[in-house]
């Protein structure tokens, strides 16, 4: 029996990678109308009858971040409410994936409110991409995907001149995905100890880990850009510890505020890497060093083996087959 | 036994409003803590603590309406989880009202989606006024007090000259709530059979009525104003018939689009009558006709039979006890 | 993969419909075993194994009302109890339409009441046709298809001498359908302004559209005749306005209280066109103008498509394709 | 502080019972206007607003059984909507209270549907009489308080002459409970070894206990009589074996199908008692040896109870402190 | 279409079992890493991957229970959100199933407390044996087979000489299941009057049946053995009545306490007969005259019925089919 | 008004703290019967009726962890059952706290799985302390109070000779909470780099912080103390940098396996100090060092502010006013 094909539909928010795990998986993208009313409200409408379909609804909940919100919502509903045989919401990019704690009274675990949305409107499972915390995961009672980008990250930096480099995690919190980079580049691993002072100001105390600090080049990785701030910071300690090479690389390229401002104006970076979860062309005309690499294929193998009943873990075999459970400091 | 007195947060969509209310009743409006990330995401904090409070959220759903919904959604869920004894979603403008049902197919009853996404963030009640259909009542699990602004506007109409004037529905779906207002200032009723025919443009086809488009002048009352269309286009009909003096009033005044620049070119209107359920600084500016009767003594009135656990219902005995159950066309 | 037959049950109701609807998808009426105590409760008994399998349990919500409503909900029970991998009610005539809003204070939108009890009791999916409003399908969260019969009614009258005939819809709340007769007959529309004024007795004020009320014979449309008021009443509006040859069509036949003495007394009737939706023997006897048109066969074209997996909406791609999205008053 | 006093309406099934122990507490029974349509459907109002009130529904499931179904759980669902601050389902008389197992294939656990009705319409408690089997409290996922019957129905007897008398319960099944009575009466227990065979048709094969079948006088006590069968052949039974003096006693007096004739036949039983959960004016009228007892104050009492906070438990304290957990056959 | 094979996993309370179930339907038992750390939490997992797998976790609620409890809500929770297609949770042995009433103020009735927690882990489905009551069946809300093993029990005792031999029930609670034994092998029924007195005391006062109490042989038939009191009582007291040579018969072999010790100084008896629904490796090395049956194509069959959309009450046809649906007292 | 005093009642895991929670409150311990049968499954009764109180049941989740679990998941479904006006959880030790993500695929977000529980069975809020990461927070629905016991550890260390002492934390996660007992007393803050290698081997490789490391005391503070594997490593690590004086101090003091030996053999330790969430009396009496803490004061008060409707953050003042609310490294 050969299931029937995924049905993609894009909200407005990154048609262009859902158009690319469409063409990655040889379906057409379903087209969807959306129409904006004067009085702000939106009007959405499948192209294409959905029912008994399996179908993947695409959207980064990126800037503006609550229209795209809503647009996900309204197409889980449509899907359901029309009748299809699964859907599934493709989150690239979630939003509110730091709002994961009570750390202040009277304040909202927004991730946890989102997953209730997105599971109230009609999902019955989610494939997101590198979530801020892990626990995000049981925020949610449907079935979730936890993608990871390092693939592409790794495919990337294999073609670049890796000798006395450093891969450099700018906190802790990062360190485990960091290792498994430097794990597939075959480099030492360096952990900065970030102690996030605000939205937009950030310290970078140090640098720990053996090869790390005094290596020549550093590549830093991280789950996601926003203003840059903690790159920045990073960058500065480790130059004064003797790095004067940097390859910056993150999955999600938000490049908010002056990010962009920020980042040109450091000389010692050789390139910035990051994925295309976040659609930003204007982060692309106004960064010269910026290098997108595509999660498509990804995101393709993901829907893919949902859509076939196949393992999404054995996906990530290179991974969790080649490394050991428990790595430690570099 | 006297029960605590609600607890008022307002959202960010209309604080002149939420302040309007709590000075009614007496108690403070609690404060509100709302911060906007460099991503567009957002952080909201109740200023005091909620635990066994009767907590009442004041936000109307107007632009950016999809900020404005998640900020709702997210009040809601802080009061529920900080444990306020009730929780109750005040929502003078309701968006989406016209999402009620599917006149094509794969389209999101967003009337609905709307109302699950309320309760399931927390909400254990709901007010609301003047929605687009009375259906909508049915969208809700929870108890929802649906409440009318016409005791405003009448108070507001009483004291003008209302020889030969006649108050007129720009369509029969509204009729029902223009026939307690022409009930209520002694005057016939005439209905326009409106037949919308898209977001921006309107044709009125006639106007209908024994006594209505005669007379000289002409109350037009309708659920809302957004573009403007409906009441310009009713106006042009009702001219020609021979009336020339014209009042326009709503419960929602969005003036959406050019809607301002519409209304403004129409001499014959001597005024333009609004409540305060949409805040909207800019109109105020540019309508000089523009006259705001607010709605927090009504708001006021249903929080504290709510909070005192009264009928909400005799708050407008007026209309239901004065008036007979079906009237007739005027 | 061909997909498994659909299985049709059928409550007590309308049989007749279930066995028909059957024979047109050419499967077997599964058998229903009911029983009645002497206390007047129920035991129902599905009279095959429905594990796996696509359930459809037929049913018309006319009187007994709440027997029938009972075996829905058993039997809908029994099937998702008893396994079946979806279980679909199929609801030709949906009772308590018009229950859909609060229009006095403390009393039941049982519309919605109903529809709660649908799914808490195993649908999985619901069939319905011509409902009461629009509205109603916000009431329920599962999948609906709301289904019309104006294939059959067209069909029927196609075969009439239409010339110098107009289409009426008794009142604007159904003249929306009544448009889609009218083209499709490619007859002018007239509308009449209907106040109702009570279960039994209604007044018809006037009659409304360009060409109709001057027409000689007139087809009037209506989604129900439950008392045949409305219809009475119009008919001698129209008298009075010069028609003088009536066809009265409806979707659902009800006839009750004294409809059959009263419509047998319109001598200007030449026919009354319904549908099967409901099974009234006693009507079809003492109504000899009466001509009962079979929906069987658009609901079973909708078992079909939903069984699979095929858009229904494409059943009536007549009506979306052929009409312009907004239509005029004739 | 004062608990609010409780607000008591009732359905059309037992007005009679809900008066009295609206009487019992003193207060007044609040009214509910209900209206039936010429198409069977019904439309109740609760004649008082219900918000922040302790509500009490009270309603026999007794023939016409679906409809008075219907009126409970539209009842329930104006008190909820109408933001009541707790609703109990008051259920003298629970129907389909035998249809607790599955017992055939594909059969409805209708005691546990009917539950489910209930909760999901708006009970947040239920107050119920003797219900089949102990298990049907498991049905349940809001608090319920079991009442029984026996108070009054030991009342009543100890009036009596008692000597050489015997309780009996017709079977196993209601054992336990006649225990009770036996119990409170000082009289030995026998039992019945009931095969039922059917609705209408029982077959009583013996009496079990030492020093019953052998007495004088039996009191023969069951949770209901229905068509009387089980009570009959019990009679026959034992008058085969030296009884020949007869009181039948039950809670639930249906008297349904030709119960009054069979009953009235047997020359040997004394008097029929029963309660008021069952409203059956016309068996009162044609069973002259009838004697009915109210469980208003039981009722009263459990309401008194939950509308004070205290425990219903200590109600039974005379049943549940003075006998041993566990007693033999008398 | 050929349906996939289940995918079977079992937690390890009854590995044997869960073996013989996936040997008989000749697929493989799937590995799960059971780990317990030293602050006595279990980390469990699914050795393979379970997308879109109909698959079945076996775990008999068996001492420790809650441990086993714990690990099949554990199991289901993983295959749930490992986006298995249906979760069908097998219990061979359901614990707390005597916890299915209210029988004291404020205790819990346990079973359906359990039946919520399998439900709200995941289970789509349940496969049970010999539940204590029928009633628990409705505690579920999910589809659930109630399987028996008198199948292979008959089977067993078809080959023994079973001239003047009486099947006997313990109690009237089990009777209609020994009634199915006596059929199948053609024998007369007993039945005990057990009056329960405690958790390890009991007492039976007599046996009743037609033939049964003065044959020469008994087999005693009850659904578990714990501490085996109640087989031991009624081994006394027909000893006394005449019965010299008995067989004892469970399905669920449990063995508590000194049960072993009890069960081996009967003499009279010459075999104990119980099925595999409970591993109990120490009563089988203990009990010297103790037989074990397995029922694992019992289960397997159901599971099979289940994985292919067949109706698993065929699996009963001789149960059903050839029995009447009342039984009379042997 | 006056608010009803709390009803307590302990499961049997801690109830010496349950009793010093009580006494605090100046309300006696409700009791609780618990027995167990011979089968392993439990049987509790709450010893008083709780229809309309504000409920507390108290339990920690300790080994036996399992038979912990249901205890509590019992005695919430009775207090819900009975009707308590509220029930809270009050879980001093929460077990499953590490099972908190998928850090490898099909195993088991135990942590989550365990909250739904205690939501299903009927807690309507949880208390809560010193859980293992914050996210766990939103593994809740209903409002959760996340107690931290610093304030007793704080008022125990301010007795002792602080000079030349630094605050340690094991790792960075905890650092959080560390920063708060130094900056209580007054003193530096150091951070091991703590790499966890499997449950019963740890490694601490380095410790950070300007003044820490050289220090020549050490307060070292962890969230719990289980095999000691952790507390041992970093004991030999500062040791070798200089320090030779140390106190160790936890919330959660299982020590669990070979704790007790461990720890006694670090002679350089001289008190270990940790809370009595954990009732572990086997190692009160083998760990002379040890010196335990009550918090059931810290519970004690937030169950008044609960009990009252206060703010439970105003009992945290010192902690979230005098602090800044982002901390650098020592």
């Amino acid at each position: 029996m050969t299931p029937e094909a995924p049905y993609i539909f894009s909200g407005s928010s990154n048609e262009p990678l859902a158009k690319s795990i469409a063409d990655y998986l040889n379906v057409p993208l379903r087209p969807t109308r959306i129409e904006k009313f004067s009085n702000d409200t939106l009007r959405l409408q499948l192209g294409e009858s959905v029912r008994n379909k399996d179908v993947y609804i695409v959207q980064s909940l990126t800037s503006p971040v609550h229209r795209h919100i809503m647009e996900l919502l309204m197409m889980l509903d449509i899907a359901r409410s029309g009748d299809a045989r699964r859907v599934t919401a493709v989150i690239p990019y979630y939003a509110y994936g730091r709002s994961d704690k009570k750390d202040a009274p009277r304040i909202c675990i927004t991730a946890k409110l989102l997953a209730r949305m997105i599971e109230t409107s009609g999902a019955s499972r989610v494939i997101a991409m590198t979530l801020h915390s892990p626990q995000t995961h049981g925020f949610f009672d449907v079935p979730l995907d936890h993608l990871h980008s390092l693939r592409v990250l790794a495919d990337h930096f294999k073609q670049k001149d890796l000798a006395d480099t450093v891969v450099v995690s700018p906190d802790v919190g990062y360190a485990k995905q960091a290792t498994k980079l430097a794990y597939a580049l075959n480099l030492p691993l360096a952990i900065g100890s970030k102690m996030r002072l605000g939205d937009t100001e950030v310290e970078i105390s140090t640098v720990l880990g053996s090869g790390g600090p005094t290596a020549k080049r550093a590549i830093v990785i991280d789950d996601e850009v926003a203003t840059g701030g903690t790159m920045v910071e990073l960058v500065h300690v480790m130059q004064k510890l003797g790095t004067h090479e940097f390859y910056l690389a993150c999955t999600h390229g938000l490049f908010t505020g002056n990010a962009t401002d920020r980042l040109n104006a450091l000389d010692c970076v050789q390139e910035i890497v990051c994925t295309d979860t976040v659609y930003a062309p204007a982060a692309m005309d106004r960064l010269p060093k910026l290098r997108v690499e595509s999660v498509a294929s990804i995101f393709g193998d993901a829907i893919r083996c949902n859509n076939q009943g196949k393992s999404v873990g054995d996906l990530f075999a290179f991974w969790s087959k080649n490394m050991p459970p428990d790595t430690s400091l570099g």
